[in-house]
């Protein structure tokens, strides 16, 4: 069953304005994206269409955080007495200790929210293909993620509650936290990239340092218009009762596992915006 | 946007046939089910209501773990140099150690495939109901499960290929190992409920360690053939390419995440089977 799926290579090259990155840079830098599912050349397009994966598993994860109720302990900075970290921050720690011993952080689309550990990778380094400017690649926005996340969001689709399964809870939070900071963080990429399609026009905002200009430069409202009408709509579509049975027309309103509102707020309140922050972010360090 | 949603009980008393129980046991035990959405006394038909929830979940970590490559260095034994243990092993008992501290494994829902870890749990206990038979409670097919997934479902839900992501598709691989693992333990709950319900068209064959007989009393094609028929639909319905556009009816075959044939055949010939042979062996042991 597995035939019928091809094998794609997940390293390619970048479709880019050479003449005019060329005063930039000499390197010819290669673009990672993991879950690309395109063999043509990475354009904006094909970023949009990794953005778009993302958003499945964005509302997958929400869903199954939603399966726990709030469970307060875990969020109760005194209830482990551990140098005030609550439950979820040392779960988080301990577990992002362990996945950059297994090579999580090796690649650039990963962000850790504590990049404080010390474990040494035990796994050989993989080739990653670094697209990313060096001096602008370290942007990042996680302690908002975190904050957003936890004070704004879990309230809207964690029931009020406790069932002891703190870890569950903790466990599905980070799966949470880790999708939105990879969606979020790949601005990083897209700004890359539009910065390379068309690098004049970024130019004299760069060096003006006005990101207003810049914010207005990467800001399209049909398209983000159509990534909130999207996400919605997935989150119709997953989070639906699906039974054997044929949908009732009886006009009583369908439960959702998560209120689909909910997530296309996220979308148009926090997700596009602080994903347009790290563009705009990334692009004030493109000439550093 | 969540006040719409109830606070659910968490622990719900079990309707048995009290008169019958009394025979095997003084103590009214409680059941924990902690994704239960009823609060109606347990039932078989409230433990089927938490399989069918859980089938979600499956379905969702399939979906996540077909976004990697194969990823082969992270199966192969040689590959870190770590007594034999491949990194997908490596990680998972460095994971369920962390889990086990954090307190994962205090509810009896949840079952470690390593669980000769050391750690102690920092979390207090939480009173988990404990609804089980204490000497049938440690009955487990986790090896099977772990042999069934590495060497029959992962080769076709995930294409071949390396993209260098090994602690990413470990980490999907243990999300998808824990939901079949709580799903196919979830026969001793549902052993321990049919027991309870009528005790006396279990006994003789109990005693007569008649598992053919005791297979036989826990089939039911009926709801066997609902399950495998509602799961290949969830597949279809979760692992379809969201657009805000109508699909298309020009007849050309929907492209799913993960085939849909794939995840019946898995609750045909695995899940569903285990989790007899789990409330069999279950069953086996519940007058010792």
């Amino acid at each position: 069953m597995a035939s019928s799926r091809t094998n794609y290579p997940h390293h390619l090259l970048l479709n880019f304005s050479l003449s005019s990155y060329l005063i930039f840079s000499s390197l010819c830098y290669c673009i990672s994206v993991s879950d690309s599912k395109s063999d043509s050349f990475i354009t904006i397009d094909s970023l949009r269409g990794s953005l778009e994966d993302q958003e499945n598993f964005i509302v997958y994860s929400l869903i199954e955080r939603a399966r726990y109720p709030y469970n307060y302990p875990a969020y109760d900075p005194s209830y482990l007495g551990l140098k005030n970290y609550s439950l979820v921050e040392a779960f988080v720690r301990d577990t992002e200790a362990i996945e950059a011993k297994f090579g999580r952080y090796q690649n650039p689309e990963e962000l850790p929210f504590f990049p404080d550990y010390k474990a040494f990778p035990l796994v050989p380094p993989f080739k990653f293909s670094q697209i990313l400017y060096p001096p602008a690649s370290s942007i990042n926005v996680s302690r908002t993620i975190w904050d957003m996340y936890f004070n704004k969001l879990l309230p809207l689709i964690a029931i009020e509650g406790d069932d002891g399964n703190y870890q569950q809870s903790a466990a599905s939070d980070l799966i949470c936290l880790q999708a939105l900071s990879k969606r979020i963080h790949y601005g990083r990429f897209v700004a890359e990239v539009k910065f390379r399609d068309a690098p004049s026009d970024y130019l004299s905002a760069i060096h003006a340092k006005d990101s207003e200009t810049l914010t207005r430069l990467v800001t399209s409202k049909t398209v983000e218009e159509t990534v909130i009408e999207r996400v919605k709509k997935k989150a119709e579509v997953f989070g639906q009762n699906v039974t054997l049975r044929e949908a009732s027309k009886d006009g009583n309103e369908t439960k959702y596992k998560v209120d689909p509102s909910v997530v296309s707020n996220l979308y148009g309140e926090w997700v596009i915006p602080l994903t347009k922050q790290v563009e705009v972010n990334y692009l004030l360090h493109r000439l550093d």
